[in-house]
């Protein structure tokens, strides 16, 4: 595979940074990868486990000389950050961000951006339970979609950041902003609440401990439980964020949710039967597009679970 | 293994009854297995792939010196198929279900069954998203839970259904009846109806396809639809017969939704951050009472997903 981009700067040092360190490594799109985080402590674990080829100790010095600048700290932090790198941008270089809202993001990045530098925003929709420097992998982006919400830039500058995230495994697509945040608030962010409210339920009950909760969680609660198990800044950051689209969809949610609950109050059995019904289709849906498995228990070994 | 039940009979013969049988040749626990179903097409299916040692064409007939009895029908049909097998019931045999209820079979089984006969109501908590004769496999009970709920049985009755069921793979736990409605709504019945709820939705809108829903549901979207994708027949009747749990419940959940909701429209980051750093705490539980693994994406293969 050949150099995409001669240096790249990671600017934040979490999952997906790090995750995109190792993958560039895979791939060898990048001679040289420079890093940065907030935390001292981060940036110690990162050169103690060899994440990027070198941290610094600002943003300025670890932009210098970039290529592409991505920034992968939470939303509510890339404004500063913003700030903190535009004067020391290389006239050509590429910003980049890995944000799961696009609207915010660009209104709190575009403003500091000087002129001769293409800005692409994307969104790699990848992600596991964890956090920090050493929670990522290469193959976090296999196979997974990344968005790319170009914004005012040129073509080449789009397509050279898409032949980067296929680099490193991802299947990319461009989407513009409102579209972005509408999709994610369907497939993403509004799942993720209402995982979050689901569990936050189970844990107040009175008549039924948590212990009971977690002991019989195989039995539908576990799938909730993944995604409430997310990084609560990044998704405080999300929520934040990505209102108008989020509040729109939470209110569709708590209209059907009304509905249902309204058939299960007065024994509407066939409103519910043709409700689930036509769930099932859509499940068949992912199936046959390939994003899952129909294996029982989505193909995971049954030792422990 | 030895011999637990001389001859067990199957009422309904969908995805639990078939993996019954499969794990009862498997464990060698019954010398004969009978079954029945109702539609025509499932019994000469049923034959066809050697599901049963014999199907019968009436339920009176399968359950003819049946020392066990096992109800695998949707809970509405129970009280019918009480009728009709209580005339032939053995002197001594036992009467169970595998409903994801309890109260409601409770109160449908019980007054047609003669003295003599122990009913012991079970719920085994296990399941995928198919249906049918052809779905069932000897592992589906494989370190599940299996909730048992003995009405009035005797201890000993009560142990040999708790032998069976651990024989079939499941641990076994006995909880009484309305704890068991209580610990179902919560683990189970409503995160199902929220999956379902948020599948509806996403089907539903406008500016957001299905095929981008589809395409892009790995993101979090994904893990719903596969609890969505269950039998509609099976969960009608669950909501219609869990009514009061599952309604308490849902209040609760709507509750929380709504602070949540107010959180966000009113730009509440702290109370985010906090609620959402109290839920990872419940899936680290999980993981550590071994009901699932962190590996990332359950430790499924990257392969297409």
């Amino acid at each position: 595979m050949s150099v995409i981009y001669n240096r790249v700067a990671l600017i934040g040092l979490g999952l997906i940074a790090s995750s995109m360190f190792w993958a560039i490594k895979r791939a060898g799109v990048a001679n040289e990868v420079t890093g940065y985080a907030r935390s001292e402590a981060t940036r110690d674990t990162a050169r103690r486990i060899g994440l990027c080829d070198a941290v610094y100790d600002s943003a300025a010095e670890a932009v210098e000389g970039a290529d592409l600048v991505v920034l992968c700290v939470p939303v509510g932090a890339m404004a500063q950050v913003a700030k903190d790198i535009a004067p020391v941008l290389k006239r050509g270089a590429t910003v980049s961000d890995v944000g799961s809202v696009k609207g915010a993001v660009i209104d709190a990045v575009a403003p500091h951006l000087p002129e001769g530098v293409h800005f692409v925003p994307a969104h790699p929709m990848a992600g596991t339970e964890h956090s920090g420097p050493e929670s990522g992998f290469a193959e976090l982006f296999d196979n997974r979609w990344c968005l790319i919400v170009p914004h005012g830039a040129d073509d080449t500058a789009t397509a050279q950041l898409e032949a980067f995230w296929q680099a490193l495994g991802a299947n990319t697509e461009r989407m513009d902003v409102a579209h972005h945040d509408q999709v994610c608030a369907v497939v993403s962010h509004i799942p993720h609440l209402i995982a979050y409210t689901m569990v936050g339920v189970a844990d107040d009950l009175n008549r039924v401990s948590d212990q009971e909760v977690i002991k019989f969680s195989a039995a539908g609660f576990r799938d909730f439980t993944r995604i409430a198990a997310s990084d609560p800044t990044m998704w405080r950051d999300v929520f934040l964020n990505n209102k108008d689209a989020t509040l729109e969809i939470l209110g569709r949610f708590t209209e059907e949710l009304f509905a249902l609950q309204r058939a299960i109050r007065t024994g509407e059995g066939d409103q519910m039967f043709d409700y689930f019904t036509r769930t099932r289709a859509i499940r068949r849906g992912i199936i046959e597009a390939g994003q899952d498995t129909d294996a029982p228990n989505f193909g995971r070994a049954n030792a422990k679970s």
